[in-house]
């Protein structure tokens, strides 16, 4: 993996990411496959929305296929039919809120898996070990996901382990000479020193790039935004910058403006299975009884196959009448205005315009319908 | 509406259908589109599997959004995105199986419906001003269903009631110089001279096509098929034939085999969604365990997105995890699957071949991995 810083404007940073499955342009956001599937999506949906990479959820997939079914079929790429890149989570972030028991000691996890009840053991050397089967062109090493808020000793006592395990899938997941990179992953919870310790000894293992980990787990805005600005600016300059689980639209533009390269979140595919889109001028519920009749699409400045085709109306007729559909072509458009906001942050730091979009991004994006892509 | 009968090989007819809204090539089979929408596809899906034109149900638009909103957003065509041609069934079937209570009178049926508890009145006349506001390309007249099995006096009865209603649903519906066609419907039960009586006096109002109505209620299959060939053979030879509700791949192949031209059913739609994949082969149960690792498409001998794209392993995953995909996917498959096996029918009525390939269907279907198309 290779990663070329192309231009800056203030924070905000335009940069290239070259992976074996393609060349990724930043600041990107990463639509997140959990189950080897963009809920609602084929590849071919994701290509024409624009997407270059995506995510999968190391947890799921090792709970179901399994990482062994996944490498006979040819890796996750090859099984769910993308040819684009993949990023991987460590599972970390699932077993510690998703797992009925689980048991932390440095060894590692042991959790009983909702699913079918089986214990499993997590090493930050088993991870490492199946995402090399799932074969994704950057992977993630296990980390400790603490709860906000958490005393400074939890945090400390907690960043301590993350750190030993991020030495060990350092080690286990070896040189750089693989395609597979590995991103480590800054822990240190709401506290700026234990977060500053935290990128020293994180950066002094090497990795090919950086995660903000531990954000939007219940903290306030202002101090997520803080945290990421600090740590941001504390990263190498010529690694990517990635921060995980964020966010709602405002949080990319604020995101790029702190300095960070790659985002992922749920919300554009789960908000659309809940009838909420997004779009140029805020978001929009569609079951509303005021779209019944209402012929214009969601976001006329969107050129979606959603917006090309159907009038909110409509959409709303297939949300309320639970048709499969609605899901589909909610999901195709709030992922298509996700990836377009970011190609609209990356045109304006090329331009080096990047604080006069984002004043007018936060002005159309409640109060008009000027075209963001 | 104009059909043109182009050549016959037996029983079996080769025709053309053309409507305001694009030629149909007849055999054809109709993918339902209940509420607006063939469940899971996209119009752009509709026409990459090779529809020509599907089914709206009046019952259920009736219902939801309401005949007034899909008027008032430039008729169903325009509503769902759709620009082939669409037939809209009475809702007289859905009024007989779905309403909770429901009172019929020679003026028509009042029904409480379960979406909502209101009482609405549906006759032959109001059933014919819904279909104008939809604005379908093929309308159908209010008709009685019965059940099967039922007395000869009970359907001599409801016979008589259905003439009635057509009698005055032609009225209703006026001349033939419309964009809309009218087709009447041939009920009778399993009584061949009330099967006769219905096919004179149904003809004798002149519609522009014919449906066979009142089959696939529970009779058995061979009862099914002898009416069918012997209502088809009294029918015109000029105006087409429409097996309503029928059915599996074999049952089309023997409908066009008895002379029908147009078929529609909830089968390769719904079973998808439970699913069931229909190959060249035979039906494919993709939960099975036995397709954890296969590596091979559904239909090795299909074309469509979902055979070139993903294996047996990739669906079956995506169907025991429940994802949003699998219904998409096994639905594009299956209607693929009916339109070709219409256009192969197609091909050898045309080149005078049908018995053969008949006999070669129910080979293929069952023991072979022969290409239907």
């Amino acid at each position: 993996m290779k990663f070329e810083l192309l231009g800056t404007d203030g924070a905000a940073r335009r940069g290239q990411l070259t992976t074996t499955h393609g060349v990724v342009q930043t600041p990107v956001f990463m639509p997140v496959g959990t189950q080897a599937t963009v809920k609602a999506l084929t590849p071919t949906d994701l290509e024409s929305a624009g997407a270059e990479i995506i995510l999968g959820n190391t947890y799921h997939l090792l709970l179901r296929p399994g990482p062994d079914v996944v490498r006979e079929l040819g890796g996750l790429h090859r099984f769910m039919g993308w040819s684009g890149a993949i990023l991987t989570d460590s599972g970390g972030f699932q077993v510690f809120s998703l797992a009925k028991t689980r048991t932390i000691s440095d060894a590692g996890v042991e959790f009983r898996a909702p699913l079918d009840g089986v214990t499993r053991f997590l090493s930050p050397e088993s991870v490492v070990d199946i995402q090399r089967a799932l074969g994704s062109d950057i992977s993630m090493p296990l980390d400790e996901c603490l709860a906000y808020p958490a005393t400074r000793e939890a945090t400390a006592r907690s960043l301590a382990r993350t750190l030993h395990w991020a030495a060990r899938a350092r080690e286990a997941h070896g040189a750089r000479t693989d395609d597979q990179a590995l991103f480590g992953i800054v822990q240190g919870g709401a506290y700026d020193d234990l977060r500053a310790e935290a990128v020293e000894r994180t950066v002094a293992l090497d990795f090919e790039g950086y995660a903000i980990g531990g954000m939007a787990v219940g903290e306030p805005k202002p101090t997520m935004l803080d945290l990421t600005a600090t740590v941001a600016a504390a990263l190498p300059r010529d690694r990517p910058r990635y921060l995980m689980g964020v966010g709602k639209p405002e949080d990319l533009v604020e995101g790029v403006a702190r300095g960070v390269d790659m985002f992922d979140c749920v919300l554009p595919t789960r908000n659309a299975r809940n009838g909420q889109a997004f779009t140029s001028t805020g978001p929009v519920t569609i079951k509303q009884a005021r779209w019944t009749r209402d012929a214009t699409p969601l976001d006329p400045a969107c050129s979606c196959y959603t917006c090309r085709t159907f009038s909110r109306a409509y959409l709303r007729h297939l949300f309320v009448s639970e048709e499969l559909l609605a899901y589909r072509l909610l999901t195709l458009h709030n992922v298509r205005f996700y990836l377009c906001l970011m190609a609209a942050m990356r045109a304006s730091i090329e331009a080096r315009a990047f604080a006069a979009f984002r004043r007018r991004f936060f002005s159309d994006y409640v109060s008009s319908d000027d075209r963001v892509c």
